[in-house]
């Protein structure tokens, strides 16, 4: 009898102890050090999806919302995009001989950084409608998936889909276990990143928000419809505008929001100012040997207003350089 | 060893044949007559969810796309919205004295409906705009929410939510079990359906899909975040603009598609179209006894053009009359 009590606890505790191993060995955010950033993420997933708890929230209103560069992906030297409508540019010139002459495409065949960017905001939305639209959306989705699988990133030599912050793709994950959906609301143009997010980031097609063409749909010759993208915004997805395409895309508020410069501080006031427990975070770049460093100064992703209103009001900043023990997976 | 045999062989008779009752018992579209549209529908369903089919497609890329008027719920005598657009002109009118002399509202004050159809779409925009916008989105989802739990159709003295098609709430329950996502893409305002898709479809805000006000974010008085709903029309989701609105919200083509008129017919060509089998269903409004026959002449739900092109293509047309058991839950 004594025997067998023995051998019934020691199975117990067995039975027990399994489930700890893959615990410990699961940890979903390996990525992140320790610290207050960390503490706060899992404290609000905790908090929101315990049935115990006052601040319990039903898993079809867990939304969660991304901003894509700068948040998700690096955006230097350049944005990504940015890019990509360089190297359309490059592809497309043989069939543009005016471009030899013609700014901001002459700077962009003459290699003249320089001169694009004093092209200004005038200059990108020309490079943007001139590789950008003029095609069907197959078209444009299949040039996007062809240039995503084969260019490189000038500094890590690598393909822009891997120049991906790892600790996000981890917080990404974490929160879908927790019953989250996940959103990319992006200031970048919505069919530049839907060939490749559900692969990425595991965003599907329609959870990405983004800037987006006027597109129309017509008969083909061969009477097959198309949608066309037509040179002319629709919508710029930044600043005011991400909480109006939230309304309008999702007609949810978040429950988590995320972002990394001044164009995501509306989208996080929309957020805050909603009832109940709300997670509002920044990517804050301050990495200047692994990534970069970069804020109140930058041409690309100004992180200035926001992070005043963000230490204001108490929102979480996660400092890259002490809160992301990796950054890249392939560190 | 002979009976040793029989019994293993009863034992697995009796394993096959549990599972045949629930089966029995579940039969997941209870309200629709045997028939050529009930086959034609489930043999697709079959046929794309079945690992060993050539047809098979995986969950992610199974999407259904509803109409709402005259596919999910009613449509007469009239767009159960207008209803509501005239309950509200009749509830604000205290707010309007200039709205006694100026019509259209002057004929819905007055009860008068052929004036307000003879004020025809120029009107109905008038009385869209005065009604639907110049407040913020939560105050007009309150607004929403309070007249769908009170107000009644007027033949069946019912909310208007339970004048929905049960074979439809069927079919939306059974596409989810086999794991499809299910979209309403509707020519009526996203705003106005969002507050109650949920409950009476199983269709979650973020999967409605219609047409809209153009929304702007301001800070309030009080420094809290506004989404303030703008009298102007943002995108008419009817016609070519529902391929044009599934491209945008959705990014990928539906695996079914469903409408009941031609404001349905591009979204029907639209997936007609795609690779691979796609199931293009038509709900045709025959039954004027337990609910409206309509089609060709009719200035609401008009089907002619999708009709020919349904007939002509081998378009699944669905028969109220002949296909549904029962139309409405509460019949």
């Amino acid at each position: 009898m004594r025997l067998r009590h023995i051998t019934i606890v020691a199975a117990l505790l067995y039975v027990l102890a399994v489930p700890a191993v893959p615990w410990a060995q699961t940890d979903p955010l390996p990525s992140w050090n320790a610290g207050t950033a960390r503490q706060s993420i899992v404290t609000f997933i905790q908090t929101v999806t315990d049935r115990a708890s006052p601040q319990f929230v039903p898993p079809e209103q867990r939304i969660a919302t991304f901003d894509n560069d700068g948040t998700l992906w690096a955006e230097q030297p350049i944005y990504f995009q940015l890019a990509f409508a360089l190297d359309r540019v490059r592809a497309l010139a043989p069939k543009h001989p005016e471009w030899k002459t013609k700014q901001p495409f002459k700077a962009v065949l003459d290699g003249d950084m320089k001169a694009v960017a004093a092209s200004g905001q005038k200059g990108m939305v020309e490079l943007l409608l001139a590789t950008h639209t003029g095609m069907t959306t197959d078209e444009f989705t299949k040039t996007v998936a062809d240039w995503i699988a084969t260019a490189q990133h000038p500094r890590f030599k690598r393909p822009y889909t891997e120049v991906v912050y790892q600790p996000m793709v981890e917080l990404l994950e974490h929160l879908r276990a927790s019953g989250f959906k996940t959103y990319i609301v992006s200031g970048g143009t919505v069919e530049f990143m839907r060939p490749w997010t559900e692969r990425v980031y595991g965003i599907p097609p329609e959870q990405v928000i983004g800037t987006s063409f006027v597109t129309t749909y017509k008969l083909g010759n061969d009477g097959k419809p198309l949608l066309f993208r037509q040179p002319q915004i629709d919508f710029v997805d930044d600043g005011p505008g991400k909480p109006v395409n939230i309304q309008k895309f999702i007609g949810r508020r978040p429950l988590l929001a995320f972002g990394n410069s001044d164009g995501d501080q509306q989208m996080l006031q929309w957020t805050a100012a909603a009832e109940g427990a709300r997670f509002k975070g920044i990517v804050r770049h301050t990495d200047d040997v692994r990534e970069w460093a970069y804020d109140r100064q930058s041409h690309v992703g100004r992180l200035d207003k926001a992070l005043d209103e963000a230490k204001g009001r108490g929102w979480t900043v996660v400092d890259m350089k002490a809160d992301w023990k990796k950054i890249f997976a392939f560190e």
